[in-house]
């Protein structure tokens, strides 16, 4: 069995390393335009080159849990694309998120400021009522965000593309259900799959249509964002303020608005990462499964694009 | 029936208008050194003036968890002492803990710092085994913090007096107990009432046992630290940093290092507040079971002095 390896911003020897110990039967190495033919590949972000010299694999890895970058590309049918699924990072994604709704709604970050002025003052505590979270994706990522925000007792709502029953989430679905969802939403965060029905999805429109004094946070593409919409609705002061996590392009310009803007709070794609180690164990365990003639999870359905 | 409010740093108006409203056949007013004998008092921080001109009070109520403020205070043995039993503060304890202890060990402090000098940079994940959180004081609030700790899957463990049983928690208790929990924590988190017992209990022998790179979280009171020695201990770089709610003397003196201190972020006794309408609800909850002969819960035991 051939395994190659593949990936952008991230070394191969410690993954190339991990595998080969982790499947000592399997021949794997970094991937290079005349690699001989291989049984699978593990990537991040592979170069169209790739798929076009290696037509049969039987499966391609994906190190993340967004394939967004890979439907990009043309894909043998003969291949299985399969995403990452969970590995350590529904927990990281919970706490991130966690970490920014308590921020904004504790007003941690104005009573820092407070204090670096030398104030101890008091803050009217909010009513967490007031503060109903929204969380676009019910999946992996999404359903244990919802759950750990019910840890602290903020109401929240849920949105997927099929309807979902989440016990302690009122659950709402499709084109249908968005703008009720909105409506009842002051908190919002964004953990759908970059497709194209989900493209542009914070925009003007939407982001209009959450509570005054919104809030967004942006954890899944920087393509669900259109970033102007954003700035006009920090400016008119409909939103409040936002923490994002992704962007357009990434690293931004050093020109980029979102840098410097006092509501925004901006992390260079970390709140949910890849842990190789884990990721590495769980590849291992889905290619065993294949090669037994299993079926394994989160094999993308390449028509939904997730 | 009579009532009486004493509060400081809050307006008695709201709390005597929302007594009356939930106990219409009391009478409710503030206390003034002349006031008629009273059934029931309802207090932060009285004068000892209080006490001694009513004598006769059935009990008093302190709208906080901790009672240290009137314990060192003469109080008739005639006199029930309550505390208010978690009412709204144990959820925000669970959140003010959860975000310092993720905010320290997702290194989101210094992704902000990067962020503000224009770097876009990725720092080496941590590996949450490597940061297990011990709680001090597993009651009402340190109970919830801790189950909050681990839905985020920090290994948790736990110390109190009397032996405990937590699920997911590694208990320990007693004098015994405490150099084994500190030797097995990295991020300490203070949820101890302050009595004789436990003053000054977070000192350089103590902390010193913590692993190397501890994180102190202390939201119970000012007067478990020795604030020089945390200040020492953050010189030599046993302990990386600190989140600090409470102080010796509130507010502290513009002099006080903790202001501008680099590695303390410092709030002003916000990590849990009183919210007025749950206490209302409580306390009156509690005065009409003590009307019908009843027993209440939060009855503060003088001896132990929690
Ligand atoms: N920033 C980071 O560090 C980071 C890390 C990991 C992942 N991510 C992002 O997070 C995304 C979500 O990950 P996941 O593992 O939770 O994905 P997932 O398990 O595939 O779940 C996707 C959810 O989105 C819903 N959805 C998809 N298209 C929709 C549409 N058009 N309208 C309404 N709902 C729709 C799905 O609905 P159904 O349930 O009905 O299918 C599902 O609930 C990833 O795709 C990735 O982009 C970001
Ligand atoms: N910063 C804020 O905004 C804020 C807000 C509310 C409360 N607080 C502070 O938080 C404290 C804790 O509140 P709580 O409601 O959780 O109190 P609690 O229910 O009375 O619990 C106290 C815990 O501490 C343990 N304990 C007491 N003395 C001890 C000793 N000498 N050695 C070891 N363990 C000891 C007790 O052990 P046993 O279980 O064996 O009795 C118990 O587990 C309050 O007293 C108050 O000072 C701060």
């Amino acid at each position: 069995m051939r395994i190659l390896f593949y990936a952008t911003a991230t070394k191969p020897a410690p993954w190339v390393d991990g595998l080969k110990a982790a499947l000592p039967e399997a021949e794997v190495a970094p991937w290079e335009p005349n690699s001989p033919p291989a049984d699978y590949a593990v990537v991040w972000s592979p170069p169209q080159d790739l798929l076009d010299t290696q037509p049969n694999l039987r499966a391609i890895f994906n190190i993340g849990a967004g394939v967004d970058a890979l439907m990009k590309l043309k894909l043998s049918p003969r291949t299985q694309l399969v995403r990452l699924d969970d590995a350590g990072m529904s927990v990281q994604m919970a706490e991130y998120v966690c970490h920014a709704a308590s921020r904004h709604f504790r007003e941690l970050d104005a009573y820092e400021q407070d204090i670096a002025e030398g104030k101890w003052s008091y803050r009217k505590p909010r009513e967490r009522a007031d503060y109903p979270v929204g969380v676009m994706g019910l999946g992996v990522l999404g359903t244990r965000v919802a759950q750990a925000l019910r840890t602290f007792e903020f109401p929240v709502n849920g949105w997927s593309r099929s309807a979902k029953d989440v016990p302690g989430v009122r659950c709402f679905s499709g084109e249908k259900g968005l703008d009720e969802f909105l409506a009842a939403s002051r908190i919002l965060v964004c953990l759908l799959p970059l497709t194209p029905d989900t493209q542009d999805i914070l925009n003007a429109r939407t982001l209009g249509k959450l509570q005054p004094g919104g809030y967004l946070i942006n954890v899944a593409r920087g393509g669900h964002l259109v970033e102007e919409d954003l700035l006009t609705l920090l400016g008119s002061g409909h939103l409040a303020g936002a923490t994002i996590d992704v962007l357009r392009q990434e690293p931004p310009s050093a020109e980029h608005p979102f840098w410097k803007h006092p509501k925004i709070t901006l992390t260079p794609h970390t709140s949910a990462r890849t842990l190789r180690d884990d990721s590495i164990a769980q590849i291992a365990g889905k290619i065993r499964a294949m090669g037994r003639g299993g079926k394994v999870a989160g094999v993308v359905d390449r028509q939904r694009g997730y």
